[in-house]
């Protein structure tokens, strides 16, 4: 697979080689892939399975990236987390001077056609395919049943975003996978050509870095940066604790909310606070 | 009930006899109620209940039919197809010039008034219930539970499209018969006139005819014509062995989604696909 | 142009005999077409030029035709009275089986095509053309430059509006007939078939029917039934005599709006304006 | 608790005293909390848990009360009725000359801040938060989990509707307590100053008072004047008397939906169901 | 007029004491009105003519008012700005049992409606009248074409602001009065409430609060709180002469954008632009 | 000029090299600015004055080009053709990590910032700024009065095409370049970053390629491929003789619309049409 990367790269009409991606993301503490995308660890994965995108906000916005929230979407399975490293994908409406020459492009390095499938036939377990289809509904699907499953398997059902719509509503639902889409249509996609693999791309207001950390619940998706995620993954601890024992007062009946929450007035209740969080981090952080 | 349509028919402001509506569906290859409309096979919509919009697009456009497909309602049971013959209805807003005289038409055939249940009450079982009310959201609902409990009753749970409103939603939800709608709202129908009864009507961007085979699934409606309904559950049963045998060799995990799909783009690998079609084609069509 | 009316009424879906026409519109107190269409008599046109849509609104509602009033367009010449009678049409999203019929009907009547210009060769001096294209903006252009300058010549810039697209604003923005449309669009019409010509209409919340009184004005469109005409008109001289005197009294600076408005509380002032009303009513009715 | 009620109302910008608030509901049949506010009987709360929207309908219109549904929000657990007493918050866009004012008070009674826990810590059991936000999204977001989690302890589940936001819906999606929203965003509230408590507010089309009945379906929600509480739960009881009669005859399936509904034509069946009608009101009055 | 205030302000649902108001708006350097609403100096009004809504912007935000700017208007006369003191004016959806104790009220004091009216007859000259008619579209229209001429009468054409509607635009175009409203509609004002004057009201983002300088230009609406309207024109006067001074340079045709624009880099540029600045204000400041 | 671009173009997210551009534009039958951007000859624009939007339509799609027109825009002066070379921009939201990148990269190169300005500052004689902001309201401001100012200058009066916004319309409005824009804001530009200079950039549904012709309107804009210019200029000869001699035949008043439009039916008359043509075009073509 890797070395595919260089191969297919140049039919795209943008790209970053893999000393620019490791530029423009040079705060990246993780590994990375072979075509320079930052590889936050899978071990955060497992971590982020218990937050939700509250928590995401909590610190972002403090660092300086207030643009990394995307909602409004169709959720497909609204009880499932979706988290992974994004893998974006750009398409631009047709032109055929410009797609002739990514066709053959294409055609010189023996592919048969250079359109969606030549970006999935890159993916790779943990990916969250990532995708710019400017809010296109008809010929917007970048995905039926098929392809869906293909994703699943290829990512290990790592997930699908699309800023555009999918296809086979019916087929897909019963596929165990994370999804984000503005609409669905039975139309397969076209009338798009395909501009961009692994490039900054916009979902909404966000743009997306390839290898970002996606993390999806029911409100909506957050794109995390990698030098942020251990951040967010640690801050999340703590609002869990906090949350714990917010209720837990809230619970005894005797409080107003504002005795507690967002932190206790009273510093006896403030101490009470500090030691149950101090307590609760050392037995999370032990596991 | 077939006596009823000659008598009903002269109260409405648009009305096709028997023999225009026999022209305009003439390439019908099935049988006809009364009235001239379409009396799709009841084999064919058991057949149906394992198709998806997806597949109904495959064929369709091909056939010079690309408008008959309307997305974009509310869905009360997404889990549960809906499959039956378009039974047409259309409102307009009310002008009292108009209505006064299609009153009075309804009064001396000895009917208390021209409504909707003026429509319902011709309803037949295998009827998908189609109703334009130009997606009038107060006022424009079609039925509220206890109509929506009759419709039921006598199309046998075909199902209702309307483009405007149900209500009830609340008493709605506990039946067990498909519905698409584009609101909610608890007024009464109200400041609107019936128009016609079995003529074609627009729902979304598609023209209804009366007997078309309506399919609605999670992810919207279509209507086909009657004389391509053999030719698209024909073209099913091949879309689902081909997407049985693709996701066969996704689970194989030794191909990208480009070596197998659309079709396999080795020479074996064709062959392969091909013996399994023919099979199980004749494994299907054998039942 | 008259014989061509039974003649052409042969190929559209929906058909109004002159007979079903006149029954429909039975309070009209004018003459009428040969098709049954109501003709509201030039001298109310010439009248209705001082009118605005206000002042068609303080009789219609209360007539028990609340109904009547549509909003939301681009208006092309908003300093330009539209005033005529009502030619309506109406198009419907393309099927191939429907509009083959309608096709093969117009053939067999010598015409080349049965399509938008099939409508337009009907049109008489003093028509407004009135279009139901159910807000299609691509493709939903009922005429670009040369067909409109054909409409100004064939109604004597009686005016357009439709529930769609206009195509070549450039080239209309010069010509000297009043428009009312949803959009404009470079593409021509297309992906539609005409269904119905003199035929009640739907336009946004309104049901126009063929002979309707039309007046626009920048605000938007009236379409007043023939028999209320008359009423309205008169209504509309009171109201203006009722706006000189108010703005006299207003210009006077020593009331209040409610001393004045909408009727004077002082028994001295409503005497005041009754005599004012009764001498310009008489002024203006004399001439 | 009710002593809190004078100590936080001078901090707001618009106040009803208790007396003015009784001058607005004069009609209430039922006892008053100290601040003025109806407090409808908890007995309704339990019949009501019968009941639709649609029933409301049935009702209030026909007393004057057009205005009193309001629909198009996201439905927290659609399964769920919402039923309670109107506890109403407004907010407004952020000024600091004004919102200035209002902290300064808030502090000299001891307060930390006036914002959204300011009103929170008023709610009281059988409460439902009524707030309007002006449906802001971003930064228009009433509670988070741990509020609302507040909230549904203070009002024992009474309910919340925001002409807003709401944020983390994944923590909050958990906990058992209505919920109408018109978004979700993982912003915290920003950007609004807290103007009122305990005023008249509006909700979409509706200006809910506080103390109005809440009532709250799949459908949507109803703000019930108390002194039409009992009358609509009466007519209630009436129409589920109605539903069953009439579905029971559709069951047995002869008769046309206008042979039954809205009421039976033939003498001899209206009887029937009068005597039913009769019979079961009995019963369940005899509860 | 003075005398009127007391005795209307009762009739309202939210009213502001003279002292409340003051309190609010502490910091306004000029004169009040006897209900203690800011009266911004005439001189002011002449000094705005030449500033642009721009303007207004740069000033605001930097004090801590980034809320005070609405657009999305349609403007009546885009060639004439708006400026005047903000005279404010709550509807709200009709509520018989409020609106019934209004009606009370008022009739007592001697009015014989409690409505639109009762704020037009408290309007001064230099007022702008700015209404809460909460988007509302049909029924939403605060004047039609005789208010309209009276509240030019009464302000000296200040101007009229509504979140609503306004009818019989055709009159009302050839009126010489700055307006902003959100449609038009014929129906009068209908199904609302009166209640608040001069109390704050949100338009669209913004919380006005009376008194405020309105200043409209083709671009929308800016409400600048009266302590901030000196500020505001001192940096207008600045903006001018460095907007002067940019374009001199540009016509020059030497200098790139970034050389000179926002302020000039080059160090001589710097000492040029800087005397040119202090020679114009003082001509400006002079007259 | 020519010597900044290397210089400049290093610090953009996305890059063509003069290699790749003229790769992507190979078919462009004239010169090219130094970056490889075709420059389409001034002669062209001259012709261009007389031609409509509708005339670009009649050629694009026959040629395989159906994505090149954008509507729903704004346009300051209606009455103003645009005409020019595509100079294309493109912003995406802010990201810190990668926008430090930038701006690193900008300052090593001797410039203040990377932001709108970078892009204005090379701008030629007879380009139209062409800048994707992605529909952005707030912040999404392009230009304000003195860098419209500027463009107009470097431009020759080219023009603007913005899908965001341009803010100080009252300032702008008096200047003398063709503008369109989505929306206006007072807001200047913000929260955004620039990531592209003539690259292929989506305004609407429209991939526009640097270099391409600009053809706006009344009714929209036309991005028209180089390669394609000289065609479509000569089929809008042939359309204006169309034009002209059809509104001759309408002027006699003897034709239904069908016998002249879209072309003559009777064979004399298709004669007469054709010499016309043959005649008028060497006219046209010998000036």
């Amino acid at each position: 697979m890797l070395l595919a990367v260089p191969l297919l790269a140049g039919a795209q009409v943008f790209t970053l080689t893999s000393e620019q991606l490791t530029e423009y993301t040079a705060k990246n503490p993780f590994e990375r892939f072979a075509d320079g995308r930052p590889k936050v660890p899978q071990k955060f994965f497992d971590r982020a399975q218990a937050m939700s995108a509250e928590e995401v906000w909590s610190v972002l916005p403090g660092k300086g990236f207030p643009n990394q929230y995307a909602g409004d979407f169709r959720v497909l399975h609204p009880g499932k987390k979706m988290i992974g490293r994004a893998f974006t994908v750009q398409f631009m409406p047709l032109r055929p001077d410009v797609d002739g020459v990514l066709q053959d492009r294409a055609k010189q390095k023996g592919m048969s056609r250079w359109a969606n499938q030549s970006a999935l036939d890159m993916l790779q377990p943990g990916d969250v395919l990532v995708v710019d289809l400017f809010g296109k509904e008809e010929g917007g699907t970048i995905v039926g049943d098929n392809l869906f499953y293909y994703t699943l398997k290829a990512t290990k059902a790592g997930g699908l975003i699309v800023d555009g719509s999918i296809r086979d509503l019916e087929g897909i639902s019963e596929m165990d996978m994370p999804a984000y889409f503005r609409h669905v249509h039975p139309t397969p996609i076209q009338n798009v050509m395909l501009t961009g693999i692994n490039i900054p791309v916009r979902i909404g207001g966000v743009t997306v870095m390839p290898g970002d950390m996606v993390f999806g619940d029911k409100e909506g998706v957050y794109f995390i940066p990698p030098h942020l995620v251990e951040n967010v993954l640690d801050n999340a601890d703590v609002i869990h604790i906090h949350d714990e024992w917010t209720r837990k007062k809230f619970d005894e009946g005797k409080y107003k909310s504002s005795d507690i929450y967002p932190s206790p007035r009273d510093p006896a209740l403030k101490a009470e606070y500090e030691a149950y969080l101090k307590k609760r981090l050392a037995e999370i952080r032990s596991k």
